[in-house]
């Protein structure tokens, strides 16, 4: 942030406004506080019989590795919408989600992943754009060293383990302290 | 949005970028584009004994309505520490956190709610900058027409279900779709 983008003046503090207290860009100018919050990413792992579908990402970062269809949530979606979205754009199919499976906080890039499961409504999908392929997996063929992020390696771990012991849960989970570099950027 | 954060020009488009599908604020100058995307309102309901934990606002929107502590989650931040700082903010208490309980969309204002459940670490608090009451309230007691938020009513009322089934889960909501201004704002 150079400028601010309410007036245009390029007098920018970093600052803790009165009432506040955490550094926020100020406009010395016209007084506008900018405030800058953490994304959610909302996705959804789609399930057909014993398999779940990834998509290998044709964008980067992590170019040509598998993901959890997911992305940034928009503006004017609920959670759900914008996973069921993701699904649509990256694996160009149809999810019916059946419910939260996690949450996962990377504060260290401020993003908080919400992580979904869904029934595929039919045996049919492809590749969207930002996919290089799509294809579904049995849990001995999940490529672990080629999974995209750590927030997929949580949700399908944790599938793969609910599903082995019967049950089901939501799971709350963040990358490690060790990772954390913290505050604003 | 008026000027470019970036290169403070005026010459902004509010148009859909290439390889994109929605409008967005885009500089002519540079060719920054200006995302905008939901926020995150991190809260925890805490709990003691029999009762539930309300403040009351001190500050505008819904001045002096009863609120389950919460506010935006900032950088940084994961989600369970956004709603544990909320509590420590508005009530002057500590929360160990229980479980998750709700995530409530609002797409007409780009906010998605994720709430908690937390236990009460001692019976004191107080009210912080942002409350003018903080008091525990037994299901009777409940103010119903003083809630200050949707997103408060649905917590309340699906954890004195819950409670009353002897159940527990995670619900999911929004705000319904006759309440729907939807897209890009």
């Amino acid at each position: 942030m150079n400028f601010c983008s309410h007036c245009g003046s390029d007098k920018l503090s970093f600052t803790i406004p009165r009432h506040d207290n955490r550094y926020r860009y100020v406009c010395d100018n016209c007084a506008t506080i900018h405030y800058s919050n953490p994304k959610i990413v909302a996705g959804c792992l789609p399930i057909w019989e014993d398999k779940v579908l990834l998509c290998k990402r044709a964008i980067p970062p992590r170019y040509g590795f598998w993901n959890v269809p997911g992305g940034y949530l928009e503006n004017g979606e609920t959670v759900e919408e914008g996973a069921r979205r993701e699904v649509r754009e990256e694996a160009l199919t149809e999810v019916e989600i059946t419910g939260l499976h996690a949450i996962f906080s990377i504060p260290q890039i401020n993003q908080v992943y919400i992580h979904f499961l869904g029934r595929l409504r039919q045996l049919q999908f492809g590749e969207g754009e930002e996919s290089l392929e799509v294809r579904l997996f049995s849990e001995e063929e999940i490529p672990w060293p080629e999974i995209a992020f750590a927030s997929s390696v949580f949700t399908l771990q944790n599938y793969f383990e609910d599903r082995s012991r019967k049950s089901r849960q939501v799971h709350l989970g963040a990358m490690p302290d060790s990772e954390r570099r913290g505050g604003y950027k």
